[in-house]
């Protein structure tokens, strides 16, 4: 299947991904983009500031992949031992870059801040690369060859490595290789396992062609199933895939939320804006983490009014208008409390859908009768609400998380006029 | 320096991992984990559900590291092909595993679903390895021998890797092996660039001895500085790498902000908890992050009270009492709008400090006069306010990112008495 495939291979450099001190996403980034011009990504593999390894990695990702792409360890200072190293893999020596220079220079002059020798030292780069222009910061990305190899390096900063890829590596891939095609077609199932699921499409799945994969991608409780085409006849492809997908959609539809590969947020945004409605999040245990889901989409502000985070009871009682006696009789987890937080929710904003939710994230706070994990959520709107008691059993950040995704989820269906047990 | 050292790599397993469409976060997590009981990540890599490449994989890593740590490729549908792969590695055959059994069988009756024969596979293990039993989900972790190297798999799921790495893995390796410590220290600087600050210690770095490294670690335009040292003798390294800290410290202290490896929200909390105060946050741009932040952390209900999520006008006047005219003649992004919603949100409140945010995100919605990245903030109490403009120049989710660590660092130095400017 994969015989005229163009891979690429992905090296991160730097300690702090070894120790754990960063989270590498910048590979994912990678990875997406690639998939979009016909290139896959088939290893990805993270080494420490340390020449020998840097070195072996330079070697080995070689053997393995058409395109190498580094990112990481060319910043200015001691610990970035990656330009030199390079220069001597490469056969080259060092020079300084006029073009880089004054792009540097233009940088501290706007930011009003001393250049110092450290700084100039970003300009120079060895004689054999091509040197891509960062826009947005002060290391070159360079390019190198190597027999039919090509390799890349740019900067770890995520921002800066996004700009040269779009600028500058994508479009130059794209001119030179002749690539296959990688399609994906992706949808999103709730309420089911993935066992259950695999069991209920095995026949379909067993009978899938060759050069077309389907992955289970279980998240959050959710299962998103992506079928994977490859192949040179773009169009055919294309249309393979969409009757293979729409059987699929067949086959799991009782099961299905969204036909494709975006968010719940981003889903239950385009919903808001096609019946031009909007809506609002009353949050104490999801402690803003909806209201944040739901901003970082562009232009939420047309559909997303506002949010009140309740952590505290005189926040629940002065901000939302939640009784006293309900708080006391009832406790903040409960049926009653996230029905009353709904409804002050809606009294207090213009917004025509509303999200409740109180639980209990844990580590501390459980009690028999609530243990760590139970969250009440309720959505709706003035005149009809809508509560659910669900159990999660995962460290803070994680039933955070659940409770923001199936509160999403609940609102999405309640607004579609899905079932909702 | 890295005679004694025991190295483990880390080989992370799935397609979905190539072609960006879940980030690792499991990897972060075992390097700071080994990292405690001294052993050090010398390599990650992902590879993709094919035999050849994890095969491949298995054979390079083991010549790089005594430990090999997988995770991924053992749930049970049929885009897993790892368990079957590691029993030909290893050279064994695949047997049920009854203790395994019982426990799927368990799982599957507390939450009442049908076990099909699938789940009933996840019971089969190779009879050459030893099984760790995964207490949170189906799948079993397994260890392998191979001459002196030690083979892990586990589930990628993270709890479950989580679970089955303190439950068994750490205490297994802290038992077999006579491992070097390794130490960190780090602090976080605000306001000065990581060039600045090298060539500011560079004399001093110089110095280091060759067992301790100094790593810069810019993030949010802040620096974080983190010294690593090597050795046996875990008194005398931590004393040594105490003397050492307590001089970078006076080196950089006009610009040093914590002195531990703790976030913004973490400090945040604890200044609080020593004042025995609270804080609530009255977000525009900022959409809820900051509330998410500070939630984040256990026990943040004794000091933060609740957020405004006010990102419709109605919301800021209507909840937070911002005044219409304002609103009109300011505009939203404002010195004036971002007091007046901190006043009202105190106000509304008991909490004793304040956060306001407004800004403009982006893409869209930027001006001549605000173009995109403006921000104001206001921190302070309901007698005193202190305001700031800030400009970002990234994209969305990271001008979010920046406001809100900007935002905290800034009621951080307001609470301590700082100066603010």
């Amino acid at each position: 299947m994969q015989e005229q495939q163009i891979f690429a291979s992905i090296i991160t450099i730097g300690d702090e991904l070894l120790i754990g001190q960063t989270i590498d996403t910048n590979s994912a980034w990678m990875a997406q983009e690639l998939n979009k011009i016909g290139v896959w990504v088939k290893r990805r593999i993270a080494v420490g500031d340390n020449r020998e390894d840097i070195w072996r990695a330079l070697d080995e990702e070689s053997e393995h992949a058409q395109i190498i792409l580094i990112t990481g360890g060319l910043g200015p200072t001691a610990d970035d031992i990656t330009k030199p190293l390079l220069c001597d893999y490469f056969g080259g020596k060092m020079i300084m870059d006029e073009q880089v220079l004054e792009h540097v220079s233009a940088i501290f002059r706007k930011l009003n801040r001393p250049m110092i020798d450290r700084n100039m030292k970003q300009a120079e780069v060895p004689d054999v690369c091509t040197v891509l222009m960062n826009k947005r910061g002060t290391a070159p990305g360079m390019l190198f060859r190597k027999g039919d190899r090509i390799f890349v390096s740019m900067p770890g900063v995520p921002h800066e490595m996004k700009g040269l890829m779009h600028d500058e590596v994508l479009p130059l891939l794209q001119k030179e290789l002749q690539m296959p095609f990688i399609l994906h077609r992706t949808l999103l199932t709730a309420g089911v396992g993935e066992s259950f699921l695999a069991d209920k499409i095995s026949d379909w799945e067993t009978a899938l062609p060759p050069h077309i994969k389907l992955a289970y991608l279980p998240n959050y409780g959710m299962v998103r199933l992506r079928l994977t085409a490859n192949g040179t006849d773009r169009k055919h492809l294309s249309k393979e895939l969409d009757e293979l997908f729409a059987q699929l959609q067949q086959q799991v539809a009782e099961h299905m939320v969204i036909n494709e590969d975006i968010t719940l947020e981003e889903a239950l945004g385009r919903l808001l804006l096609s019946k031009n409605q909007t809506m609002a999040t009353a949050e104490s245990c999801s402690g803003g983490y909806i209201a944040h889901l739901l901003t970082s989409i562009p232009g939420s502000s047309v559909y997303f009014k506002g949010t009140v985070v309740a952590y505290a009871y005189d926040v629940k009682e002065d901000v939302l208008g939640v009784q006293h006696q309900t708080l006391e009789e009832k406790g903040a987890v409960s049926e009653e409390t996230v029905k009353e937080m709904l409804a002050g929710l809606l009294n207090t904003t213009s917004a025509d859908y509303g999200i409740a939710t109180s639980g209990v994230m844990g580590p501390g706070g459980g009690t028999h009768d609530k243990p760590v994990g139970t969250v009440w959520v309720a959505v709706g709107t003035r005149e009809k609400a809508f509560a659910k008691k669900l159990h999660f059993r995962f460290d803070r950040l994680k039933n955070i998380e659940l409770t923001a995704a199936h509160a999403m989820l609940l609102l999405y269906r309640f607004i579609k006029g899905d079932s909702l047990n």
